[in-house]
């Protein structure tokens, strides 16, 4: 099956917005590694779409979220996936500087192993200075 | 910084679970593929740390579902990641057979291109002769 023919063609608006009107993002590098979950409304979306940047919806500032705004640490979004029910995103992305507030490159800095999570990443930059310039 | 060590060391209780007792849980395949976006709730996730696979909650049917059990394309866990803000999960699975129950092998098989979305992938299974069986 050959991408965007006949029925298979959706328009954006189709998508399923949750009750709040977002939808969660997956973020993946280059190189496959998950590097956050982030939300986005209409809004975010179109202005990624537009830009090539990844801009979010910040749940807790509920406020747009323009990643590495202040940081420097920005997402050039290379492809933006659609998932079967229409209501979950992946961007894959060229993740500049970390992704992760602590300093850390991927959110994803944590196992669970024997019933403990655990630290098994090292830092990238020093969250301190990055986030209080 | 080495894992497990100290103070980063967690236990599964200090998780974020939602207001309805959920976490969303990335699923990965080996070579980093994004294969699915699911749920999972204390019991979800203690059963799939004990069994090896995966194991999510289903909010559609509001029950526990073992991925795989009636298609047989079950998810082997290698790893299970945990986020900055303790309320996502990574799941890096082994998956046996496709992840979609469209019969694509990802459920992200679709991309947004000039405003529109439509498929890239070929599926990789027959998913009316599997899901009626």
């Amino acid at each position: 099956m050959k991408p965007y023919e006949g029925e298979m063609l959706l328009d954006l608006e189709q998508m399923k917005w949750d009750s709040a009107g977002l939808i969660p993002a997956v973020v993946q590098d280059v190189n496959g590694e998950v590097l956050m979950v982030a939300y986005m409304n209409r809004e975010a979306l179109a202005e990624t779409l537009e830009t090539g940047f990844a801009t979010y919806y910040s749940r807790s500032r509920q406020t747009m979220w323009r990643k590495g705004e202040s940081s420097g640490h920005r997402q050039r979004v290379l492809e933006v996936r659609v998932d079967c029910d229409l209501d979950c995103l992946v961007l894959k992305v060229e993740q500049m500087g970390g992704a992760c507030h602590t300093g850390y490159y991927s959110c994803f800095y944590r196992v669970i192993k024997d019933g403990k999570i655990g630290v098994v990443e090292e830092t990238v930059f020093d969250a301190e200075t990055v986030y209080t310039k």
